[in-house]
């Protein structure tokens, strides 16, 4: 039945039928781009952000953060996002539908990384290759390719005279910030600060459901860093297994993975720097909790041209759907680019005082102008040439080797004795120094997060002679924990105990659903295709027999049965949920019900 | 030293300094009327949103989805957002500034719902009062007041061919998504759809802090209701008591509060609709599970002329701060307006069909046209002059009374036999109809409410003889559950062990802050300061004696200590944090700690 219809297709269509997502505004026609999580999709998303905030925010001991997602122009003239964030973009000009020139190089040559290349190459590769438009067919070839900046531009209040932007990422939110943060971290590295939210392209052309939207959830980690003596504790994660995929071995032709641990991966100098080696370990046992195949996942290195100028080193993390490598997070070394970047831009201190082990002996040039001279001299200038010579002396000590030393102050020039200026050098003792902390920067796709796992969650198989479809998802992230069910709807002895249930599981933190409608197969299957892994059913035989009262409860992955006594029934949930215990214990343990009772 | 300060100043600093919020960008100069939440900010406002879903979603078996924050243009045209979303505009003729002219009025004369006014008044009022800039000083009277859309409005991909808004509120994604959330709630009323997220805007002058902003979140509810069918469970809140201030005794001179339970005020008609007492009572026990100071609290029903036309009752949620009331939250019912406006405006299908008890026979009027008549009659025309013919009967039967019809199609008149038409009234046998669910929609700010809680759980008092002051959170939204300390940080067998602590009370679900810096006293000022309601010292004296080794567990606002047992922490906090046990009792079971050992 699935066998004409690819994995996305498919996907795509058990996640509206089920509310997991859908595109949003239908009810208009949509908005390119744009989608809404449904009842189930939310709950998903919401779970993956917490199981985030969990590992990356309270394990790491870090400092989250939620900025606004509009800010305003000088923010992004210092990150560059102004000038540089761009895509390239050919309108055609018989429909007037505008494509990404890039994709549409790399969908019909061989080039795979046609991003880097310059306008010019691209507009003379449409020309060579005589593109058309995916849309009417009508010829590129000849046609401007230009710049488009895909921030979402706004005004902030009346009038046009405050441009505001939608942020491109919620890691300026953090940079910006800096100055503050770092007070909370008491000024002392190495410290993180993270931030989930919204972040915004105007993508020329959004493809792909929810992998490429222009409207998406990060969940991005700043690591500040000293870079001469802060290290990861890589000890921690040194015994990880990950698929590594470097750069050298994609430009070799007969190029392979290389399977290896994290901790040989930084000594081997494969992963050039121990933070980026950490923070791939701690990525690879996470998506493995929530529930990606290890098996369609890999860390691949950034390319030369792929890289930003400033990245030392860049990893993605990529899973694979439907034969192709999403990047589902990156991990950049930034170096001091972007505190650096507002540090130039803004008069707030983007720095950290490092500092020394031992307070350090200096020699420096000083003077101490006497100032009943200049005074005097100078008149109201006399500060301002104050000043100036201590910058000077500061700067430029052989300026004070002759017998008289000019500056210059608000424009004009100054001549003033040397003796006047009481220049020496003195012996003094520094404590420390203002540094630029490094940046070490794993951002996640929250979204691509969501599609990843649900892709690799469906499976299909046969139960009852019948064909089932399920989501295999990771009780960490499944939307629901328990269904629960009496056996038939018109039993009052059922259905209240049921209730009941319900109402215990729920105290008990379970998230729950109740469901009497249609027979009992069917509403297994409506929970095996939303991916719920247990479901406890109330009938007569576990009410009505001699021992305890007791339930059946259902592993969605196998539909096996046990049959377990109500009171227990909270402490092994508790247990098979949170992995401390298995299935295949508790059908040690209980009874198995016998198979057929699912139809 | 807080005398001259007011409480809205006072929390302002503590918030910056503390890092529960602080103006935007601030290293750009700031952008007046966004906020970032700082990391204790973050988690307080992250556990009052869980807090909400807990109660308004998971409790109410509510479906909540997320959706996107910008929006297409028809969505907003069909909302009324586009043409009526306005404040009053007056722009400074000297410095430029824009100002609400409705808040120049209603800061400087008596007049209080200066909004409700018609724009020329407003001209009127400013020119009458010779009301003047804020700003510079600038002469008002005279300058025209416009309206303004408070929409940020941007254009989605590129050009401007293709206008988006940020959503005004969370509600529209709900209402716009209405035909597929109704699937998932199986096309079966009453049923409720919530939100959480980020609203937008475009303030004229955002002020108060985080009270008015141009991007703030809402936590909202859409209750779909049958209007002839649905009752709420009112007797689940009846015994809720409240402080009412109804529209009658607003506008009475004498008028007072009224002090009543929910069931009261829904019998005696003061709450209008049993759905809005049903929100209501949910809205105060939540306010006051989460630290809002009841006595700082009521609920404000809407003038007349505050109310939108199509809202049959509306009561505000208001809290007190700085002698002021702010609207934390509002409970509308709205009718059919909202599905009604997106029907009419889009394609899609918002109503829901109602199933009538038992079927109903129905008398209708139709036609059977001859075809073997029309087709060779009419040619192509013929199927549009049968479903011409079809719709007349059913709208005007009369028409049929004469030997000839008359009826149009594609712009052209056909004349059609009465016999050929076939027409006549038959019985029909009808199963339900289509109707348009009504609305009751509490809608909460969220930072509103952070704002609100911080504000009533801030003190002062007198401890060891020195002014502290401290936030009386409540352990439902702390950011923080425990600190945990060494009394002294330079003795490796008390930090040992306070480390393996916190391991364990992670582990146990606690959040934990670990310090040990500075002098035992600073450290329990800083978290009184922010609000952590226990703080667990491990000393010598707990780890030297005879018996099990203990710590010391201090209540923030008592700053009473206990000594308790290690084995018994984990078990007594999770008592105390969850309100299952009070500190009182702890004080009973165990030795208090004599006080001055704060210091």
């Amino acid at each position: 039945m699935s066998a004409d219809r690819t994995e996305g297709e498919r996907l795509v269509e058990l996640a509206k039928r089920r509310g997991y997502f859908f595109g949003a505004s239908g009810a208009y026609g949509g908005a390119s781009g744009f989608y809404t999580f449904g009842p189930q999709g939310a709950a998903l998303k919401s779970n993956v952000e917490d199981a985030w905030r969990e590992r990356f925010t309270v394990q790491e001991g870090n400092f989250e953060i939620e900025a606004p997602t509009i800010m305003p122009e000088p923010v992004f003239e210092a990150s560059g996002h102004l000038d540089g964030f761009d895509d390239m973009l050919v309108e055609c000009p018989e429909c007037g539908t505008s494509h990404r020139a890039d994709h549409l190089i790399e969908d019909n040559t061989d080039i795979e990384d046609a991003e880097s290349l310059p306008i010019s190459e691209v507009e003379d590769l449409i020309a060579d290759h005589d593109l058309q438009c995916p849309n009417c067919g009508g010829r590129l070839s000849g046609e401007p390719v230009e710049d488009f900046n895909l921030m979402f531009e706004t005004n902030i209040g009346p009038g046009s005279s405050t441009p505001g932007y939608l942020r491109p990422e919620t890691a300026q939110g953090i940079f910006v910030e800096f100055p503050r943060i770092k007070e909370y971290a008491r000024n002392s590295l190495p410290f993180g600060a993270t931030q989930i939210g919204r972040a915004y392209r105007n993508e020329i052309s959004p493809r792909k459901s929810i992998v490429r939207t222009r409207e998406f959830t990060q969940a991005e980690l700043e690591q500040f860093v000293d870079p001469e003596r802060d290290e990861p504790d890589l000890a921690d994660v040194a015994d990880v297994e990950v698929t590594l995929y470097p750069a050298s071995e994609q430009a070799d032709e007969d190029g392979s993975y290389v399977e290896t641990t994290v901790g040989e991966a930084v000594e081997d100098g494969i992963v050039g720097d121990a933070w980026i080696g950490y923070f791939l370990g701690i990525a690879q046992e996470w998506y493995q909790r929530v529930g990606v195949d290890m098996d369609r996942f890999r860390f691949r290195q950034h390319l030369a041209g792929e890289r930003a100028h400033y990245a030392a080193d860049c990893w993605d993390a990529e899973s694979e759907v439907d034969g192709d490598w999403i990047e589902i997070a990156g991990f950049a070394y930034r170096g001091d680019y972007d505190l650096s970047k507002h540090g130039e831009h803004s008069d707030d201190d983007f720095t950290i005082f490092r500092q020394f082990d031992e307070p350090k002996t200096v020699e420096k040039s000083v003077v101490d102008p006497d100032m009943s001279v200049l005074g005097p001299e100078f008149g109201g200038d006399a500060a301002d040439v104050q000043s100036a010579l201590e910058e000077l002396a500061d700067r430029d000590p052989s300026a004070f080797e002759g017998e008289t030393v000019r500056v210059t102050a608000g424009g004009d020039t100054y001549e003033v004795d040397v003796d006047v200026a009481n220049f020496r050098v003195e012996e003094q003792t520094v404590s420390g120094e203002h540094i630029t902390p490094h940046v070490i920067e794993p951002s996640f796709g929250v979204d691509r997060t969501v599609y990843t796992i649900l892709a690799h969650a469906y499976h299909e198989d046969e139960v009852d002679g019948e064909t089932r479809s399920y989501l295999s998802l990771s009780p960490t992230v499944a939307p629901t924990d328990v269904g629960v069910f009496p056996l038939v709807s018109n039993v009052e002895e059922l259905t209240a105990r049921a209730g009941d249930l319900v109402d215990d599981l729920r105290e008990s933190g379970f998230s729950v659903v109740y469901d009497d409608s249609g027979s009992i197969g069917r509403r297994y299957r409506r929970q095996d295709e939303v991916g719920t892994p247990f479901c406890v059913t109330v009938d007569r035989d576990g009410l009505e027999g001699d021992g305890p009262d007791s339930v059946t409860v259902r592993e969605r992955d196998t539909a096996r049965q046990v049959r377990i006594p109500v009171e227990s029934l909270v402490t092994e949930l508790r247990a098979v949920t949170s992995g401390d215990r298995s299935f295949d214990a508790l059908v040690e343990t209980y009874d198995l019900v016998a198979p057929g009772t699912d139809a």
